[in-house]
């Protein structure tokens, strides 16, 4: 998606570590212009999918799957990392590690709100190793729903999480495919579609 | 805000512990449809108000702040629960006590993306001790920006925190105000206007 790339080539940052900074519009201050941008080519790509629900994870991707849930006229489910007190003990739950944070935690979604009749689309910010993808594609089968795709703003597509989703056979798309980038120069280097 | 309430009486659940779960449309599964009025409500509310970013917190906030965006043209900036390696050491932060969780932790916000020249509306589910307003508020006023008002979803009447707020000065605006619920009866009052 070409505004996409255009603003992670404006305003995204390259760090040491393979950590490309896209905090000032997609995930700390965001960029709702863009957001909706975003939610009309997912729609387009996912156009002829039954789509009845949004999934996506705390805390980044709400904003983008909110706001690209206005195209699907569906609601939005957001997987939460476990803590709350105020989650009925029915929940389907998975362990995911963050690229992040370094660390293992627990996601969980009612089962109030993922169930065989629904035919879900995963949206996050971003893919890199995948593990959350992969949670949350476990916490959609475990509830016998199904997964009619995926769509996600930014893949680092250098690492391999996009690859183990594909072959999982799930219809994955990236608005921005990262496959190369320079911390010294700040190139940036997408895929070609 | 009728549409709301009407929603909180059909949909919500009173139980024991003063605990309001509205999980099947607001702060788990997230009505889109309904975000759409309330974004339009807080902006009938705010039209005079020079409001050129929105501010919120983690994680259930995003949603609500991001649909209602769309009417202000402005961009969302949440709050952080200090964790993140991916967050530059130039943060404004302070220490929220969490009602829901019991516990205490920090919440940053770059110090890029809130400025003097800022002008914010702060957007939230929820309002009961006011522990996570007074934060953000106070993010706001290190930065040197002006809280220009407060827009929140439910508030718990019943508790301190919204009479905290307005007695600081603070333009504070709830759309739907539970002055009493009942968790044997799941009978819930509603502030009138």
């Amino acid at each position: 998606m070409k505004l996409l790339e255009d603003m992670i080539r404006e305003k995204g940052v390259v760090k040491a570590g393979n950590v490309l900074k896209v905090d000032s519009f997609l995930n700390h201050q965001m960029d709702i212009k863009l957001f909706n941008e975003m939610g009309k080519e997912f729609k387009r790509i996912f156009a002829d999918k039954p789509i009845n629900k949004i999934l996506t994870i705390e805390a980044s991707g709400i904003g983008i799957a909110c706001v690209a849930a206005q195209y699907f006229d569906a609601p939005v489910v957001f997987a939460k990392k476990a803590q709350s007190i105020n989650i009925d003990g029915d929940v389907y739950s998975t362990s995911i590690t963050s690229f992040t944070h370094k660390r293992e935690y627990q996601v969980i979604v009612s089962k109030k709100y993922l169930s065989s009749d629904d035919h879900v689309l995963i949206i996050d910010d971003f893919l890199a190793n995948g593990c959350a993808l992969k949670g949350l594609i476990e916490l959609v089968k475990d509830a016998g729903a199904t997964v009619e795709g995926i769509g996600i703003a930014v893949e680092k597509g250098f690492q391999d999480g996009g690859q183990i989703i594909r072959d999982m056979g799930v219809n994955l798309h990236s608005l921005a495919i990262v496959d190369s980038m320079n911390d010294a120069t700040g190139e940036i280097v997408f895929r070609q579609e």
